[in-house]
This record gives structure tokens, sequence and C-alpha cells, in this order.
């Protein structure tokens, strides 16, 4: 047999497996599993070099299915090659039919979207939500070359899913960052969920998009096995030049089977009274391409690693306080005692982390001289992606460098990470190991106005940080420091935590409260200052404003207790140990959109029946600009003044 | 003096005053300022069809500043034409010199980026969180297409803001729709904040992409007066045709003054004591172009505006709900007590609405049938806007909608968004009355695992719930009803609400719990079932679980009242008072990670100091997939049988 008639007759047969998994799941999405059978045929049993045996091989070629819902075509190739399957090394084990078959159950580890993190490392990324993939393609290729490691990565994407601006920005990235190991691969069979694609995604003009980016582009019949083996065989040579490869696939929503063919057949399984009618039409298809009754041998041949993994330090990253802020310009304005932003102390801990670890690797979306990664940027750009004004990109990136093996961490504007929270969540379920760092934090940048605020993100990731990802870790770790050593501290903490982690920095300085030799954990808090007649607790600028108040209130002597609660999910029970020797009062004073502290200690209170009464301070209308932040604090109701009065 | 001239010393004019007014302010971005300062004074003094006394005018020619960091630019351009500022009518009057130099400050309605309703009506949308303005200006344009009205829409990107995904979503959705009306006008003036622009923001590529895209595209010297009228002038002709029209301006950041040019000058205003230096040279190259010592009269006219204003219809829209049911062909089922799903009933509503009120618009982003919006695409063509695989652009087309009087209803997944957020938060700043609509929520839609599934979304818009806008309304109402009845009613109480409102409805049908004369309203509950012993408060699925669990608990002998929480911000008193009466014992039953009922309530007792034990029941760990609900409840602890057993 030929090698093109071997890819014929495997891709009916995993077409057929996907059908009929789809089938006895109930649900999912056969007719696009089958327009892809042909592609994954051949880059998964011939074009990428990789090992069923061992799919957390760094050195192995990748495959990111951007489009998630096609994920059945890829468990049943898989399936086909007993590929290894299992959430570790230690419970690996070779994947079956059978398992092919508990698609979609609750005991199964193949969800209804690529989920690597349940037990299929042949993934790098959960997709589903779309339009992600590609940028996670272009993390996994950045993160090679980094590592001077010789492995290709192919993004399968949909046409329909082309609609999604993000990926566009990763073709700006990949092109911009000339990744000629990254492959976007465009699975152009018309047909969207709800209707045809539109004419700006149909095949020619995504090959002109594409060419427009600066990529090489290539049409070919995505079920016409030498074209596809030719084109992708182009890729040695495109790896030589400076533009990427962009590979146009016109391929049939259902091809094989009639019956799963045309409008209104997405996202809806075969019938099981019609299971036997569709695989027989594929069976049909096989006898009109002249490969019935034929059994592949070694026609396909999946080509061995040609990389070797690279090697990787292990154990904890530590940096020094005074030597990084030495490092960063900083040493200077901290010991005369200047008031440091929290960002400049991220940037000194980011760029002393960089140092110490090769791993560590740093994403900015233009603002880099904003939140102080700029000093990574500038003495170690080999350890920096410059990702411009494309969030959600970014974050996808950082996820696709977290799966090559780095330690991502990507600032922006607190405000611009809401762009990417999408794709933040995606990560989180992927369990990849990104830091999220959003400088600019809550209202106190002031004059630029709400535009530049972030005020739901405490709520948005304190959710996270409440359940457990599918290592049993916390899904996210948050953290908001106050001074310039907490923000360095934590900053090093998150480079020593798996997972995802967020930290909130501030464009204002903010008086040294720590000394060098303090520590923080994740959940922790510190009392700021004894009292005995209530408690004040905030993170980030609202301490200060807290010891402001505190002030303020000693002045009419009372004593307040003050707490910096940097961390979530809060150690609740000491924080209400200390307001029941403070008469039972709590206020908590936030720069943000109600659900941050207040609910962490509502929660406790209410759970545990404790008998504290919290008077919650935070935003409670949408901000505006002023020139200074005590205006907009004042404006909002914020300041130490109206915090003091309220007790 | 001729035009060209005349349009040269007016952008010297509002450009010098760009540059007084972010000094004044001690922050801005006066050299964006002047990059823009001809394709202003071209657009605002000589293209435009408005009206400076009436810039709510809903047939005047409208400026998006989608770059609205350069917002100083217009702001001088508004006060020398001392057009009308003001948060309504009633208030409106003509902006000063002595307004513009109150730039940022607390009690100035001239925020740091566009910001309308704090009183400049010129804008359409708040603006600053980059690459929105496009599909704001396309919503638009869209809406002035639906009425029949002359109205050309132009928007100013940053060729540093093009690499945001969300632009090339816009322009796909501009050119899909064939939106000739619209304008996108690229300043490409080559620096971004941190550094030079990417090649593949170039002016060349720009152009490039826009003709991929399926617009003509036009590279223009954006500080050359006749090829700017020229350019703009064929408008008229491509109204004609059916490819729109893109700009691509090369343009000089810091355009008439060396000081303001080159690299680190983003986003720093001229310090006092160099102020008369950089006016000196603006002055001095007014005296370059020969336009020293002169005086613009009436060479530079704004056109008056073409068309009529749409006429609208005001007062409440009302619609039935049994007729709206029988439209959407599912009365036969509701009568027979057949389980509908919440989005089927949202489906009818949508019908029903856009059936009785024209300005009622369906957004959707290829998931109509599963949303069901479809029933109005299909009936009402006219009043729907398929968005494609694209939220970002669906969310901020729906509030380009609203700033053309619609009321637009943006569906979608709930999961999907999230994708939005960023847009969505940015529409509410505006004020916008749109209405965000997040079908198969929270974890009951099950087969298709967490990559389609909400669970921050309750924490995130709850946050908003509790915030005002510039309005005094609430930034957000939340609704998320647990059955047919209540989600037909919500969602006309929502057509009725002035601002954004989040509606969450469910994959799986619900028995009915209401009666069609059962009515709704903001921060309501209602009691599904009475009883003594404990409460349990639930929303949407997770109220038929509770229901559920009340049966279980009858039988081993205790009494559970069940409440409904359908809406956010939560009248609490009144569950309060019930738990009281119930053993002082609530336990709160969610679909969703903590952050929603379970901080509503315990930030309600701790506030209030109430006798009020809470037990959260929550989405505590990442979900997977399941082939039925119960699985993943199941899976989750989260099922009847936990719920009683906690009791």
């Amino acid at each position: 047999m030929s090698i093109n008639n071997a890819v014929h007759r495997k891709a009916i047969d995993i077409g057929k497996l996907a059908v009929e998994m789809t089938t006895a799941a109930g649900s999912g999405h056969p007719s696009t599993a089958l327009s892809l059978a042909h592609l994954v045929t051949v880059l998964m049993y011939h074009r990428m070099r990789w090992d069923p045996k061992d799919p957390w091989n760094l050195a192995s070629d990748r495959l990111v299915l951007s489009e998630g819902h096609g994920v059945p075509i890829i468990y049943a190739a898989l399936a086909d090659l007993g590929a290894v399957i299992g959430k570790d090394k230690a419970h690996a084990r070779p994947m079956t039919r059978e398992d092919a078959m508990t698609l979609r159950a609750i005991d199964s580890m193949l969800d209804g979207h690529p989920n690597p993190a349940l037990g299929v490392p042949f993934f790098d990324a959960a997709t589903g939500s779309l339009g992600q993939g590609l940028s996670v393609a272009a993390g996994l290729a950045a993160a090679a070359r980094m590592d001077k490691v010789d492995r290709d990565i192919y993004c399968l994407i949909g046409d329909g899913e082309a609609r999604e601006g993000q990926i566009w920005e990763a073709m700006d990235f990949i092109a911009d960052q000339r990744l000629t190991n990254c492959v976007a691969v465009f699975n152009c069979n018309q047909l969207a969920q709800s209707d045809w694609v539109s004419p700006g995604q149909s095949s020619e003009i995504i090959a002109k998009k594409a060419e427009a980016y600066g990529f090489i582009a290539r049409t070919v019949d995505g079920h016409n096995p030498e074209q596809l083996r030719k084109t992708f065989d182009e890729l040695h040579v495109v790896k030589n030049g400076s533009k990427p490869l962009a590979v146009v696939a016109r391929t049939v929503k259902g091809w094989g089977s009639e019956l799963e063919q045309g409008t209104d057949k997405h996202g809806h399984p075969v019938k099981k009274e019609a299971l036997q009618n569709v695989l027989g039409e594929l069976e049909a298809t096989a006898g009109d391409l002249g490969v019935a009754d034929v059994t592949v041998g070694d026609e396909l041949q999946i080509p061995p690693i040609a990389a070797k993994a690279p090697e990787r330090k292990t154990g904890p990253i530590r940096v020094d306080f005074e030597k990084g802020l030495e490092e960063a310009g900083l040493l200077k304005d901290y010991r005369s005692g200047k008031p440091l932003a929290t960002r400049q102390a991220y940037g000194a801990a980011l760029l002393a982390l960089g140092m110490a670890d090769r791993r560590v690797v740093g994403l900015d979306g233009d603002v880099k001289n904003s939140t102080y990664s700029i000093w990574l940027y500038k003495r170690l750009p080999e350890q920096f992606l410059e990702c411009r004004i494309a969030e959600q990109n970014m974050f996808s990136v950082a996820a696709g460098c977290a799966a090559g093996g780095k330690i991502p961490f990507a600032s922006t504007f607190a405000k611009f990470c809401i762009r990417g929270y999408d794709q933040i969540e995606m990560a989180i379920i992927t369990g990849a190991n990104f830091k999220v760092v959003g400088s600019h934090a809550g209202v106190t940048l002031a004059a630029d106005g709400p535009s530049q605020m972030s005020l739901p993100d405490v709520a948005f990731f304190r959710g996270f940080t409440h359940a457990t990802n599918y290592f049993g870790e916390p899904a996210v770790r948050y953290f908001f420091p106050s001074d310039a050593v907490g923000c360095f501290k934590m900053t090093e903490l998150m480079a020593n935590l798996n997972g995802c982690c967020y930290l909130r920095t501030l464009r204002a300085g903010t008086a040294a409260l720590y000394k060098p030799t303090d520590s923080f954990e994740v959940g922790g808090w510190k009392v700021v200052r004894e009292g005995k007649d209530v408690v004040l607790v905030g993170a980030g600028y609202m301490v200060h404003e807290c010891v402001r108040a505190a002030d303020e209130l000693a002045r009419a002597g009372k004593q307040a207790t003050v707490i910096d609660a940097y961390s979530l999910p809060l150690n609740a029970d000491g924080v209400l140990e200390i307001a029941q020797r403070n008469g039972g009062r709590i206020i908590t004073a936030e720069d943000n959109y109600t659900g941050g502290l207040d609910a962490e200690l509502a929660i406790a209170i209410a759970e545990r029946g404790a008998q504290v009464r919290l008077t919650p301070f935070e935003v409670r209308r949408i901000p505006k600009s002023g020139r200074e932040p005590e205006d907009v604090l004042g404006y909002l109701g914020l300041d130490y003044k109206r915090i003091a009065a309220a007790v």
C-alpha cells in the first residue's frame, strides 16, 4: 500500500472511532472530527516527531487543537496508537479503544474538550473556548527557541474560529518573533455552528490575510494525503527563513459520510440507530478510494524525536532583596527611606529571578516601562517576550511557555489583564504554571481614570483561590503587597509555587512596612499596628490608608489594630480571633468593587457564627479621573477620614 | 486663506491647547494628541455633519476615539468650537478654554480618557482600554443603517493599538455587514508606549491587511490637509459600493515640535518650565507653513446634519408570556407541563420584545441555535446582528448600538461572555443601555466540560451590582431565573431598565415554579417552599436542587424553606428575617465559584451582626465533563443529597 492510501485508511479508521465515541457519549462533534481526519493522520502518524509512550517529552513536536471540539479524532488516534494517558508518569498506561468509549463520562480522563491535566498529556492546553490555541502554540515555539530545542509546533484552527481576533494577534506575534517552528493550520470546512462561515473566513481570504500578516500561505486539499505531506515537508525549508508557514486546508465537514454533511450537523452525535449507516458510508468511501479491506502496516511511521529535552534546574529559586534592588538601581532610594512603588519591587524581583534561573520569562503588553518588567527586558532580552498591545495573546503565550517548561510572568496594567480573563481561566484549567501581574491596581492610579483602573479583579480571582485544580492545589493564589519588601518576597514566592498566581501592584509609591527578613506566605496576613478597639483590614495601598485612619483614631483616643491581608485564600481564623479581642468589630478597606476582603471575612464570620461585625469600605460608584490618589479616594468615600469616622 | 492653510492653523491651535491642558493636568499624552491634530481638524471642522450645540443628535455624524489617550486634542477642538458639554440637555453649556484646563481634575467633566457620561456627549463610548472603538463605531453604523439614517461614523485607531485582535474582529464585521458608513482611520505614528510599533503595524502592512479584510485602503500623509480632505471626500462614492473605507494616515508623534518627538515621550506631559519652548516650536512650525499670525475665519465650515433623527417609540415595552411562547412554538410544551429551558424562554421573550419594539436588537456569536436568539434572527433579521465567533467585537458593537438608540441583547454562552469582560466593563462605564445574556450558565451543561462552563461570572458581575454608575443607578442588574416564566419576565424587565443587565440562562430544562401572573423585580427573591428548620437559598438550576434537598429533608422530618434568589443586588433583609424564623440557618447552593449568593448574604449578615449562620455550597474544584448534570453536581459535591446532609 502507498503512504497516501495508508493515510486514507487510517483517517477513515480513526474517523469511524471518533463517530462511535460521540454516539456512546451522547454528545460531541463528529462532523468536525471527520473534517480533521486526514490532517490529524498526516501529523500524528507521519510528520510529528514524538513518542506515544512518552508524551511528556519536552523535545517532541506538539499539536495544539485550538478548535477543541474536534478532540474525538485525536482521542481516536491516541487509542489507535496506544499512546500513554494518565495524570503523571506514575499512573501512565496505554490508551485503549475502551478508554475512547468513555468519552465525556464523569469518571473518564477524556473530557469533552482537550483537558490535559485530567490525564491526556498529549495536550499542552485545555482548549474549547475558541481562538486561543495558536497563541499557546506560539508560546511553546518561543520556549523551544529559548532552549535551542528543534521542536515543531502545529496548531489546528477552525475557519469559523478564525473570526476570533486572538488568532490574528497570534499571527502578528508569530511573524513578529519569526517563530518559523510554529505552523498555523486552518481547517476550512466552511461550516460554523449556526451558519456557514462568512466570506472573510473563506480559504481564499484566510490565505490572503495570512500573507498580509507576513506568513507563507499554502492552500491545500485537506483530504489529499500527498498534498498535505508535501506541504508539511516544506517546513524544513521554511524554518531556515524568516517567514512562518500557514497551511490553509480546504476540508469537508462530515467528510466521508453524506449523512454527516451540511448545516445543522454541528455538535450533534450520530444517533445510535443511525450509527451503522454512517459507519457504512465511511467504509463505502474507503472502497471508493481503494482502501477497503486493507490494514495499515508500517507505511506510516512516526519519526523519532530529534532533539534532546532541555536540562532543567530544579529546586527552589532564591533571590536576595537588597541585591535585587541594587541590580535594579533602587537600593539607594530604598536605603534613604524613599517610598518605592510595589511595581518597582516587582520589576526588581523579576530581574533577580530571571538572573537566578533561565526558566523565568517575562511577557509584556507594551507597558514594560510602567510595570517595570523593562529591567528584565533590558538585561536579559532572550528571557523576554514583548507581546505588544494584545493581552489575550500574551496570556495564552504565557500558558504555552509554561507547557514548554518555563516560569512565565505576564505583566500589564491590572485593568488590561481583564482583557485576558477567558485566556487566564483556560490556562488555570490547564493547570499551567504561570504568573499574572497586574500593575496600577485599584483606583489610586487616579489621573488616567476608570478605563485604566482594575476594580472587579479581586472578586474574579478570589473565586479561583477557593477552588482546587486537578492537582488538588488552589486554582489561583492571590497576592496584593503593600510595600516593596512584601512585593519582592511575594514575587519570589510565586516563582516557587506551581500554578497560577495573581499579583496586584501599585502605581504610587508606598512607605516601607516590612524588613527584608520578614517572610510572607499563601493566605498570610500581618498585624501592622496593634490596638484594642477595632480592626482595620486592608491590602495594598489601603493598608496605608488604614494606618492613617488609625492615627486619626488615636487622636480621638481609640486604638485600632491594622491588618495587612496580603494574600487569598486568607487564613481567617487568626483575624477573627483578633477581632474578638478588638470589640468584635472589623472594617475592611478596599480599592475595588465588593467581592474581595469583605466577602472573604464575611463568609468566614457567617460560616463560623462568629460574634464579629463587619463594615466594608470599597468602591461603590464608578470612579473618575482625579489628579492625585487622595482626590479619587475622597470622591469614592474611601479616604482615611471616612474610615476613621465609621468607627 | 486656503482651506488647507486653515486646517494647518487650526491643527496647531488645538494642538497647542492640548499640550497646555496636559501640562496643567500634570499627566496625559500630548505627543499622541499632536499626531492626531490634522485628522481631528479635518473631521471635526470640515467633514463631519454635526452640531456643536446638540451633540446628542442621533442623526449627526460621529467620531469614536479608539485610542482614548489622545483625547486632549478633541477636548481642545470642543473648547475651541464652544461645543456643548453637560450630563444632559438640562445641564448643557458651551465648553470653554477654562474647562479645558481642568482636564483630569476630580471635579472636571474632562476625564483622562473619553468618558461621555461624565458630561461630554460628543463621545458615544468610554475608551482607553485599547482596541474597542472600531467595534463601537460599527455598532453605531449598524444602528444607523437599521434606522435608514444617513450617518457616517469615523473611528480613530492607533497603530500600536492595531495589534489588538478586536480591531480585526471589527474589520471582519464591518466588511461582513458591508457597513460602508463606517470609516476606519489608522493613525500610524510608528511609536507605541514602550517601543516602536512592530513591522506588522507599519502603515504598509496595515493597508495590506485592510485590503485582505475586504476594505478599500487609502494611505495618506496624515498632516497633509488636502490629501486628508480628498480621501474623506471619497466616502460618498464608497458608500454606494460594498467595500468599506480604511484610511491609513502616516503621522508624526509629537508633530510640530521636535521636543515632543522620539521615544520616551508617550504619556508624559510637557513640564511647566518647558511649555513655552514646545508652544514656541509649534508656532515656528506654523511659520514654516505660512500660517503664523493668521486667524481662521469661515474657511472651515462644519456641514449641517443631513438626516432626520429616527423617531423613537418611548414608554415601557410590554409583552405577553403565553403569546410569546406561542410565537416561539413553545406553548404546547409549556401547557403540557414539559420542562422548558430558561434559554428557550429567553429566546421567546427576545422575539416578543423585538416584535413589540424595533429598538430591540439581537446580537449573536454563532451560537444562536443554542441561546435561542435564533427565533428573532429568523423572524426579524433586520433587527439582528450575527457577529460570528468574535465576542469582544459583539459586546462593543452592542455598546455602539445602544449609543445609536437601540436596546441590544447580546447573547452567547456565559463562558464566552468572559471573553468580553473588558468590553462589557467599558460599556458599563459608558452607561450604555445594553443587555448581556449568558446561556449554558454554571456547571449543569455537563458534557462539554469546563471550557464551556461559566464559574467566575457571578462574582464578577456581583461587584458591579453594588456600585452605581454616573446616573446613580446600579452599574449592573443581575438576573438568574429558575424557570421559563421567570426568565421571560426578567428579559422583559431588562428591556425596560436603563443600563447594563446580565441574565444567566440554563442549558437544561427546569420544571415550572411560577405562574404567568407572577412578577419579578431587581433585587427580588421568592419563597418557593415554606419551612421552619433551615433556609436553602439558590438560583437557577440550584433552586430545583434545593427543592429536591427539601424533599429529602422532609422524609427525615425536617422542614426546609427554599428561596429563589434570582436577582442581585439582593434585598437581603427579608431573607435574613426568614432565616431567623428558621433556626438562624442558611445554606446557599450555587453552581459557580464563591463570590455570589454566599458573599451577598454573608456580608449582609456580618454587616448587620445578624444571628444567622451560613453554610455555602458552591463549586470548590475545577469541574470536568459528565454526561448528565447530576454526574457533575455529584462530582462537585453539589447534589441535593449532599445539601440535605449538611443540615
